[in-house]
């Protein structure tokens, strides 16, 4: 509950017209693309600059109010609900592409940038910006900061933490403070940048970041390979980096995904092969085709069955448009769609693959696979009906299994989703108690009252992958 | 003073013959390659597992003990001085390569492990590690992750930070905690990884590293354009970046620097050049051929006086070397060599390098200038001595005009080097008091009773480049 008191002097902070605690208003910001998860915000405020986030910080100090920092909310592991109440703090006014240096290589951006709009301007000066989660064309910029987005392109070029050279961000205590700048080497005390990326908005609000840009690839090709075995996937992946060859996109995708996609975007994917890998490189033109030759020739010694190159540059676009529709895919086809990000070393991957559809088998369940294969970070996908209380407990066992699984092949529990609310029970997994000690420990200084983003990254509960909020 | 009941349980951890107590033995650890700065450390102690530097910190933390983290010592910003006493940790029973891992492109590693060993180790896989800090023939892994150092690669390569995938530490608590892993994407809570690097060893000791590996380039080749004025060659840099080439390597040299390598090396550079930059390109045999001519031309079109592309391998190497041995020439010259690195934008350069020169003869003083063109990364060094107290006066005074002109420019006070002792009274100038106290909460969070390499990063005093030590 927010006091009168409290909102009066948020009104005065940001102005009537961006303090919003209507039903409806606070409605469309209780959940996120996380399923399963509900919870009601106190309001919704939208600050128009740094200073006011670090005004209506020091309200929700004063007034005891959490506070959710939330970009377009397509995260996959409640890190944007608002699971303790309060404010859900969105940055419609503060979206704007505030520089592309071309000199220095970098764009200087307010977080509520579109992630695709930012790619699309500094393509338009021949620089590339590689992070490219799925979500891209409705992501935001701070979104993909406070989650450390990955994507297609991880294996090459890194995910978002890679490419984040500064930011300006208010503390719980509503100290605006600046990290880093448009600096390659900088090493004046502690790396805050990288530790606020990835942090979800539970150790301060981002509300500028300079990003790192590089020249855009002179060109790439893409190719489809099939496999009648999902190993002998596998191996290829394996048998490519072991050649010493890192291309920009490397995606498995087991039959069953590839069948959903189709049914969906309808452009003549192999349905009837057993696994695919979607192939992609990028450079410049002599080297790409060299690489390509390679890639191709290591494919069908590999067992491939065959293998496709795309033949122009709209057939390209098209399979990788195909892949990164795999979630609406997928979501078409029951009422509730998990999907995860159990991730291994890439040596691992066929093991992974394997343990996944016997757990799968185990509990009676449908979980496709697909992923980026060279770096390891698999979406096992399980349609399912939260409904069905008897199916979702095997489903909640079945993942628990894959996270143990993955822990032990030496991975962890989410590649590039988040841990949110949805992971919190199987950090420990991954951390060991003395690992989260430390983080709670960050956490407790830099947020002393746990006011950002509370319930977040460490979990009150005991191990559920499933949680139906109030 | 460490009393004799706390001796004796060190003795109990790890042996008598790895604790030395002797005058001679701490008198050799007292300092580092930082100059003017010197302090006895209480003991010497060499751990042989992160189980006996668990038991070290636990005692270390009953007693009250200071407890510094040392490699060889190479780094140059005091951060291995034990200028609080206590106990120098050595690594010299923690030095080997664990596992190199060619499918997943790793090394894991012991922290005592020599830089340049490790590289070579990997090369003979046909693999690569591209940090190459200036040091690298006797600096240890270890060191390079508490510093996060830079080197000649930077701009292309980017610094340890960018290759270091996981760890283990072990915490003042004595807790032992393992961070990341063998995966390119993990968001398993706050990126801990990335805090200790750079954290030059005051939030927790890394007992092993796991590394990123890339494919070793193919060839590379290596150039040297001549300059009749210093603003023609940061020309000449802006344009490469400008045509969206990265280079490996964009070394800078003034005359003077290029005097004293010569007279150190006696490769025949051409020292009657007044800058010089020194450009590596690697690479597949095509990119490289076509970047270098390029790059040539466009050196050409901006005013160089001449360009020079070395013939041989051996010709190449020799000029890497060459201004490897820079800080070693320079040393040569008087009693006491100041190397500095202030960080500047790149498209900074050539207002950097005018403003030193403009500094220097302010004050009167010799300042050479060099480093690495391409990430802004400056080393002005003074050559002076530390016996002329009237001149070690304007030294001071002009460096810190270095360094607030370097922030002025949107820079940093270290790019590489860390901030130590050395660099800690102008921290505040880059982060601000709000920074320095996001940075000291989490210190205190992890480390509350300031055992862990206490005195650096931190300043307990004014703005002072020269600190005479007790």
């Amino acid at each position: 509950m927010i006091s009168r008191e409290a909102k009066e002097q948020f009104i005065l902070a940001v102005g009537e017209e961006n303090y919003d605690d209507s039903a409806a208003g606070r409605l469309v910001y209780s959940y996120d693309a996380a399923p399963q998860l509900q919870a009601m915000p106190d309001a919704v405020i939208a600050p128009r600059c740094a200073d006011d986030v670090s005004r209506i910080l020091t309200i929700c100090s004063r007034y005891d109010i959490p506070i959710v920092p939330r970009g377009s909310g397509t995260n996959l592991c409640g890190g944007t609900c608002p699971s303790e109440g309060g404010l859900v703090l969105l940055f419609k006014h503060m979206n704007r592409i505030l520089e592309i240096d071309e000199e220095n290589l970098t764009a200087t951006v307010q977080p509520g940038v579109i992630t695709q709009d930012m790619i699309h301007a500094v393509e338009r000066k021949g620089l590339f910006y590689p992070p490219d989660p799925s979500s891209m064309k409705i992501s935001t910029i701070g979104g993909n900061i406070n989650e450390n987005s990955g994507g297609l392109r991880g294996l090459k070029y890194g995910v978002t933490r890679d490419y984040v050279l500064g930011l300006e961000a208010v503390l719980a205590s509503g100290d605006i403070i600046r990290t880093g700048g448009k600096l390659t080497k900088d090493v004046a005390g502690y790396d805050l940048t990288r530790l606020f990326v990835g942090s979800e908005g539970t150790l301060g609000i981002v509300t500028e970041a300079t990003l790192k840009l590089v020249p855009k690839p002179e060109t790439k090709k893409t190719l489809l390979a099939l496999y009648e075995h999902i190993e002998a996937a596998a191996e290829s992946v394996s048998a490519i980096i072991a050649e010493k060859i890192i291309p920009a996109t490397l995606e498995f995708l087991d039959q069953p995904t590839l069948q959903v996609i189709e049914d969906y975007v309808k452009i003549g994917l192999p349905t009837d092969a057993k696994a695919v890998l979607l192939i992609e490189q990028d450079g410049d033109s002599d080297t790409v085709r060299r690489d390509m030759e390679k890639i191709e020739a290591i494919c069908k010694n590999g067992a491939a069955a065959s293998v496709q190159t795309a033949e122009t540059e709209e057939e390209a676009f098209a399979l990788t448009e195909a892949r990164r529709s795999a979630l609406s895919a997928l979501a078409r086809l029951k009422p509730t769609t998990i999907l995860e990000d159990a991730t291994v070393p890439r040596s691992q991957i066929a093991s992974m693959v394997r343990a996944i559809n016997e757990i799968a088998e185990t509990y009676g369940l449908s979980i496709c696979t697909f992923g980026h294969a060279g770096d390891g970070n698999l979406h096992p996908t399980c349609t399912t009906d939260i409904r069905n209380k008897e199916e979702m407990e095997r489903v909640e066992k079945a993942f628990a299994a894959i996270f143990e699984k993955a822990i032990e092949l030496g991975g962890t529990i989410t590649g590039e989703h988040g841990v949110g609310i949805v992971k919190a029970p199987y950090l420990e997994m991954k951390l060991k108690t003395e690992g989260i000690t430390a983080m709670k420990a960050i956490k407790q200084a830099l947020d002393p009252q746990n006011l950002l983003n509370p319930g977040k990254i460490f979990a009150n509960s005991s191990r559920k992958r499933v949680v139906v909020m109030k």
